[in-house]
Protein backbone atom coordinates (compact mmCIF):
# COMPACT_ATOMS: atom_id res chain seq x y z
CA UNK A 1 0.00 0.00 0.00
CA UNK A 2 0.96 3.41 -0.67
CA UNK A 3 1.59 6.22 2.07
CA UNK A 4 0.04 9.27 1.80
CA UNK A 5 1.43 12.48 1.51
CA UNK A 6 -0.01 15.56 1.80
CA UNK A 7 1.67 18.88 0.55
CA UNK A 8 -0.05 22.20 2.39
CA UNK A 9 1.04 25.25 0.43
CA UNK A 10 -0.61 29.01 0.49
CA UNK A 11 0.81 29.84 -3.24
CA UNK A 12 3.87 31.46 -1.93
CA UNK A 13 6.92 31.33 -4.17
CA UNK A 14 8.82 29.49 -1.38
CA UNK A 15 5.75 27.13 -1.60
CA UNK A 16 6.09 26.37 -5.48
CA UNK A 17 9.35 25.99 -5.66
CA UNK A 18 8.82 22.89 -2.68
CA UNK A 19 5.82 21.68 -4.56
CA UNK A 20 7.98 21.66 -8.14
CA UNK A 21 10.80 19.96 -6.34
CA UNK A 22 9.40 17.76 -3.56
CA UNK A 23 5.66 16.73 -4.81
CA UNK A 24 6.70 16.04 -8.32
CA UNK A 25 9.82 14.41 -6.24
CA UNK A 26 8.37 11.79 -4.54
CA UNK A 27 8.54 8.05 -5.51
CA UNK A 28 4.66 7.24 -6.85
CA UNK A 29 5.35 3.62 -6.37
CA UNK A 30 5.67 4.46 -2.64
CA UNK A 31 3.07 7.89 -2.11
CA UNK A 32 -0.04 8.80 -2.63
CA UNK A 33 0.32 12.56 -3.01
CA UNK A 34 -2.22 15.47 -2.46
CA UNK A 35 -1.53 18.46 -2.90
CA UNK A 36 -3.69 21.37 -0.55
CA UNK A 37 -3.22 25.18 -1.38
CA UNK A 38 -4.79 26.81 1.55
CA UNK A 39 -5.93 29.60 -0.76
CA UNK A 40 -8.81 27.36 -2.20
CA UNK A 41 -9.26 24.53 0.34
CA UNK A 42 -9.20 26.78 3.73
CA UNK A 43 -11.46 24.25 5.21
CA UNK A 44 -7.79 21.94 5.50
CA UNK A 45 -6.37 24.54 7.44
CA UNK A 46 -7.89 22.58 10.88
CA UNK A 47 -6.46 18.85 9.50
CA UNK A 48 -3.22 20.90 8.98
CA UNK A 49 -2.53 22.21 12.47
CA UNK A 50 -3.82 19.00 14.23
CA UNK A 51 -0.84 17.35 12.41
CA UNK A 52 1.62 19.67 13.58
CA UNK A 53 1.94 22.13 11.03
CA UNK A 54 3.48 25.25 11.73
CA UNK A 55 4.22 26.79 8.73
CA UNK A 56 4.16 26.43 4.83
CA UNK A 57 5.05 24.45 2.66
CA UNK A 58 5.12 21.37 4.45
CA UNK A 59 4.34 17.87 3.65
CA UNK A 60 2.57 15.42 6.14
CA UNK A 61 3.51 12.02 6.00
CA UNK A 62 2.26 8.97 7.71
CA UNK A 63 1.06 11.91 10.19
CA UNK A 64 4.03 13.54 11.03
CA UNK A 65 4.75 16.89 9.93
CA UNK A 66 8.10 17.85 7.65
CA UNK A 67 8.72 21.89 7.00
CA UNK A 68 10.28 22.89 3.96
CA UNK A 69 11.94 26.27 4.11
CA UNK A 70 9.82 28.57 5.05
CA UNK A 71 7.27 30.56 3.21
CA UNK A 72 4.62 31.83 5.74
CA UNK A 73 3.23 30.48 9.38
CA UNK A 74 0.15 29.56 9.43
CA UNK A 75 -1.24 32.31 11.48
CA UNK A 76 0.25 34.19 8.18
CA UNK A 77 -2.22 31.83 6.19
CA UNK A 78 -5.06 32.59 8.44
CA UNK A 79 -4.56 36.22 8.33
CA UNK A 80 -4.63 35.96 4.26
CA UNK A 81 -1.48 36.99 3.99
CA UNK B 1 19.62 11.94 -16.90
CA UNK B 2 18.87 12.17 -12.88
CA UNK B 3 18.99 15.35 -11.19
CA UNK B 4 21.45 14.87 -8.22
CA UNK B 5 19.74 15.41 -4.37
CA UNK B 6 22.45 15.67 -2.06
CA UNK B 7 21.24 15.03 2.13
CA UNK B 8 23.12 16.67 4.36
CA UNK B 9 22.55 15.89 7.81
CA UNK B 10 24.39 15.60 11.04
CA UNK B 11 22.42 12.40 13.10
CA UNK B 12 20.57 13.99 14.73
CA UNK B 13 17.06 12.28 15.68
CA UNK B 14 15.47 15.11 13.35
CA UNK B 15 17.84 14.71 10.67
CA UNK B 16 17.15 10.47 10.54
CA UNK B 17 13.63 10.65 10.75
CA UNK B 18 13.97 13.54 7.56
CA UNK B 19 16.22 10.87 6.48
CA UNK B 20 13.73 7.98 6.34
CA UNK B 21 10.89 9.76 5.38
CA UNK B 22 12.60 11.68 2.76
CA UNK B 23 16.22 10.33 1.39
CA UNK B 24 14.29 7.09 0.71
CA UNK B 25 10.95 8.94 -0.72
CA UNK B 26 12.29 10.20 -4.21
CA UNK B 27 11.55 8.26 -7.52
CA UNK B 28 14.87 7.18 -7.77
CA UNK B 29 14.22 7.46 -11.50
CA UNK B 30 14.51 10.90 -11.51
CA UNK B 31 16.99 11.43 -8.44
CA UNK B 32 20.49 10.02 -7.93
CA UNK B 33 20.47 10.64 -4.05
CA UNK B 34 23.52 10.51 -1.77
CA UNK B 35 23.72 10.98 1.90
CA UNK B 36 26.85 12.96 3.59
CA UNK B 37 26.72 13.07 7.68
CA UNK B 38 28.90 15.89 8.35
CA UNK B 39 30.04 13.52 11.48
CA UNK B 40 31.83 11.20 8.87
CA UNK B 41 32.08 13.99 6.76
CA UNK B 42 33.59 17.24 7.95
CA UNK B 43 35.17 18.19 4.68
CA UNK B 44 32.10 18.73 2.87
CA UNK B 45 30.03 21.58 5.46
CA UNK B 46 31.76 24.31 3.30
CA UNK B 47 30.27 22.86 0.17
CA UNK B 48 26.96 22.80 2.04
CA UNK B 49 27.17 26.49 2.81
CA UNK B 50 28.41 27.46 -0.71
CA UNK B 51 25.26 25.95 -1.26
CA UNK B 52 22.92 28.06 0.72
CA UNK B 53 22.46 25.27 3.78
CA UNK B 54 21.79 27.11 6.84
CA UNK B 55 20.94 24.16 9.11
CA UNK B 56 20.42 20.03 9.03
CA UNK B 57 18.61 17.97 7.84
CA UNK B 58 18.59 18.95 4.27
CA UNK B 59 18.72 18.94 0.81
CA UNK B 60 20.16 20.36 -1.88
CA UNK B 61 18.46 19.55 -5.10
CA UNK B 62 19.53 21.24 -8.78
CA UNK B 63 21.89 23.47 -6.55
CA UNK B 64 18.76 24.71 -4.22
CA UNK B 65 18.77 24.36 -0.61
CA UNK B 66 15.52 22.80 0.87
CA UNK B 67 15.45 22.55 5.17
CA UNK B 68 13.77 19.99 6.44
CA UNK B 69 12.26 21.01 10.12
CA UNK B 70 14.93 21.97 12.65
CA UNK B 71 17.77 20.13 13.48
CA UNK B 72 20.64 21.68 14.13
CA UNK B 73 22.43 25.00 12.57
CA UNK B 74 25.61 24.88 10.73
CA UNK B 75 27.09 27.16 13.86
CA UNK B 76 26.73 23.72 16.09
CA UNK B 77 27.36 21.39 13.17
CA UNK B 78 30.96 23.31 13.54
CA UNK B 79 30.95 23.48 17.00
CA UNK B 80 30.21 19.95 17.22
CA UNK B 81 27.14 20.24 18.57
Amino acid sequence: MRTKAIFYHAGCSVCVSAEQQFAAALDPTKFDVEIVNFASAPERIAEAERAGVASVPAFVIDGAPFHINFGASMADVKGGA
